[in-house]
């Protein structure tokens, strides 16, 4: 590295960088929503970038995938409807439709322009998923979308960008959105979401997240997993107005599931790593513990940087 | 960030680089063994860098140090004599003596010019252990010193840097050297080993440690915590010629264990982190299994890049 | 470089940045003007960084200093009263105490601990000059100071920092302060101002002023020199109300002066040196003759980035 | 510049790296000989980078092709034959074609796959040279080709990448080169070379093959221009068996024969620039005068780095 190397640099805290080598810039342009980059990068494969922030790369993204979409369906006892909101590469619909009891995936993102984008630069990540039959996509805002409509589903996927306040997706870690959310998901339901960094020292984001959901449901089972591209472990929450608490299942019951619901072979999932994601460090506990803020419309995510 | 910067770049694959911004250099200079800075890192706090790799910083130092050491401890019945080989910043002395039990704390390193410095200048980090009566410093090339005395411990640490070829930890990563370690165990002893990093895309080294521990040791549990300042997941080693499976205590037997025997209150570590530190991802596992080398002075550790 | 290595970010242009390994970060803090660093730079030695930007290094600041004192006092017939305007480093003080035609040398720097810090920090910049019996050092606001007292100067050297809006230097580049500075100007006084960077695609402070000068000044001489840790040539302007056209003096003329006049023997600067500085590549002369805005205190200096 | 940023890195010095902000990768391979790239570079343009060097910009590239091209073309009393050594770009070819006196520009260049490059990539500098009917381009070892012809011209421009050890260009700077040249000069021929870094600190280069150069030839005339994008002052030469004192000609001579001769009208390049370009600052002449290598076969250009 250095000596003819090209890098991208992505900021992991405020004084913290992770550099990247480039093999090749596919594209790079502005939609209405957001800058929108697709790099080869070296080790890595090649990779979504919004507005300056790594989203996925070939390389690990089945972690980060496989982490928001296997534990919420896997706890349900019959998935049938499930409802994506962002999900622009379309990797989280992938995994969804392995699942044979799926019947229905509605995805609603608010950028036509990254999921044509993807579509056509990252056919790895959605293996043709936007064409299986059981697929609906909504180019719209999802707060609004869901706000005017009345389906319910029995999962909801929250695959959203950082809360980047004036960034698209601030209005969709609130209060009043997860109690949209709530009202949208099917008897028995479970929404997963992704909620931010969880490595020490920038676990803020994650820790207002899951107090605000706890503001709307009454279990939240915050999990995590390490994602090598995005320089940090990575926190997500299972939240559900019913009790599925995740470490009920053994490993065994899990794997079990698996078995007879999934087509493809999980790479990262299964009733092993399912247990280890449940068990958070104790600093991680106790920061989620001792956080007070609930994430509103009048007062939104503090503590951000960029 | 950039615009009257300062940085640290420390690799953490061959094509991803972590850069740090740096508010101090305390110390900078070569030993007889390495090349040694400290550093005051924005965020991070006081560091340890031996030959351009972060050891320790004020910030996180308390997960590695916590992960090293507890697990074997608590694990034993009653550890009276502990071994730690390498540990110069005398953290991992710290976490040794917070154990009642212990009676005699034994450090082997190498470079004693490295431990000065730390005693000097990582005060937060040794708070005083190099002081604690129990404790006896020697500074000499650990495996000589194994093969020429013959005391037992019941518990070895081996805290070594990377075995960076022609390195001062390239001759005690191997099978020999772990040998030697089992020879001086007391019955019902356990080791601990730092293993190198266990993120995706980067864990041949751990997967090496894992196999050629396994040649010398019946029993072998690999365990990985998020050290943010590495810049990924850090792998450990678990290992005894006694069968202490990890999981086997619950929780509360080890908060129990923990509230008996250990002075300071611990800030990373207990019976839930503990559980989750056992369960690996299922690609680390498949990686671990799938493992065939095992590293001996004839045939060293492999796929190292620098 | 990269593995092992600390750097120093220095911006050339908005768009290309200069790294420099960093040896040692001798002293970093904040003044009341400005944020002040002594680095000490591989290959360059030690170095002062103001408010993020390289002012001088060892290595090559003989060629900035020369440059902006040796072409006013060589041209003058007899340079006895010399003011410095800003020159913290006392490497110009150096420099203007060579000639032994100089009888007083008056600094006026508004950054007292600025020039304490390099007292301390860089004797092999000022080489002691600061306790020459000929210098007076006056710690003040230049303009206020000129406004209230009435001393005239057969030479006025201006080595401030670039106009950063709001810092230390923003109204000392106006056409109101260099009307002052003339009318401190003895009969056939000469003045030399540090004119910014005039290296192609960054050259719009020095057109600039250029022309404030020139709206001030019937005779304005623009040269340049190359300052390799600058990452740039930089420009510089010899203006007087009186003709004193450098390209007049052949060069035995001036190396004669030199020979004659100065103690020390110079590195950069000799009657070649002298010709060739004065005659500008044809963009930069279309550039300045191009130039049609006047720096006043009603309208700052434009174009600037940061 | 940095959140978002995708940049290059170009090593200036051994301790010395200048960011570019990469707006596009246009190209990216590798030919027989190096390996190659066309980088759209924010603020520079498209860009020709080879082996990691930056070899020209769409800023500033007329800046050293005027300079390495027109010195010679001026000073000859009827420049009709050319020979241009390297020059991939087509943008020597371009500067060369400008004068109405040729009749005929052999291009020597020995990577095809460069040229094709180039043409592809990059029209704005060969401006469609390479079909002009008095172009040949010859795909060669120019050495090899030299000595295997024997034509003759009246200027011979060598513009060759610098002489990486092992690299395409390490024999066509020796003494052997430089004598086989000569004897391919017509009577009263003269030769311009691209001779490496000028900036004070990495001046090697730029003495040794001056001195290489005048064991060759009676007459060598050193001259400088400053190419931001190669982030320091750059080395020519214009040597020759017969006295072409550069600065024996008037800069309105030097605007007479331009205006004569050259079609275009010159950014770079006039008498006054002309001038300005062989007076060398002190410590380059000094740095050239000292030298005692002389670049052979046998013993090849020292004190590189990479």
């Amino acid at each position: 590295m250095m000596l003819k190397d090209k890098w991208f640099g992505d900021h992991i805290t405020p004084h913290i960088v992770q550099l990247h080598v480039i093999d090749n810039i596919v594209y790079s342009g502005q939609t209405r929503f957001q800058h929108v980059e697709i790099l080869d990068l070296k080790g890595s494969g090649r990779c979504l970038v919004l507005d300056g922030k790594i989203q996925s790369t070939e390389q690990d993204e089945f972690i980060y995938h496989e982490t928001l979409v296997h534990p919420p369906l896997i706890l349900h006892p019959h998935p049938r409807r499930v409802c994506i909101i962002g999900g622009g590469e379309g990797a989280i619909l992938r995994e969804v439709l392995d699942h044979h009891t799926v019947e229905k995936a509605l995805m609603i993102d608010i950028d036509e322009e990254v999921v044509g984008i993807c579509q056509r630069f990252l056919p790895s990540l959605h293996k043709g998923s936007f064409y299986d039959p059981r697929v609906e996509v909504i180019f719209a805002d999802a707060r609004r979308h869901l706000e005017e409509t009345d389906g319910t589903f029995d999962i909801i996927i929250l695959d959203l960008t950082d809360p980047l306040p004036g960034g698209p997706s601030s209005s969709v870690y609130t209060r009043e959105f997860y109690s949209l959310v709530r009202e949208r998901l099917s008897p028995g339901g479970i929404v997963s979401v992704q909620a931010g960094c969880s490595s020490l020292g920038n676990i803020s984001v994650f820790t207002q997240v899951n107090h605000t959901l706890a503001s709307v449901f009454p279990y939240v089972f915050p999990y995590e997993a390490n994602i090598p591209s995005f320089g940090s472990n990575w926190g997500f929450c299972l939240v559900s107005p019913d009790n599925y608490d995740p470490l009920s299942l053994t490993s065994e019951e899990i794997d079990r599931r698996i078995a007879e619901r999934v087509t493809d072979r999980l790479r990262f999932y299964d009733g092993i790593t399912h247990h280890g994601m449940f068990f958070l460090p104790k600093y991680l506990r106790e920061g989620i513990k001792g956080e007070g803020r609930v994430i509103t419309d009048e007062n939104p995510l503090e503590n951000l940087w960029d």
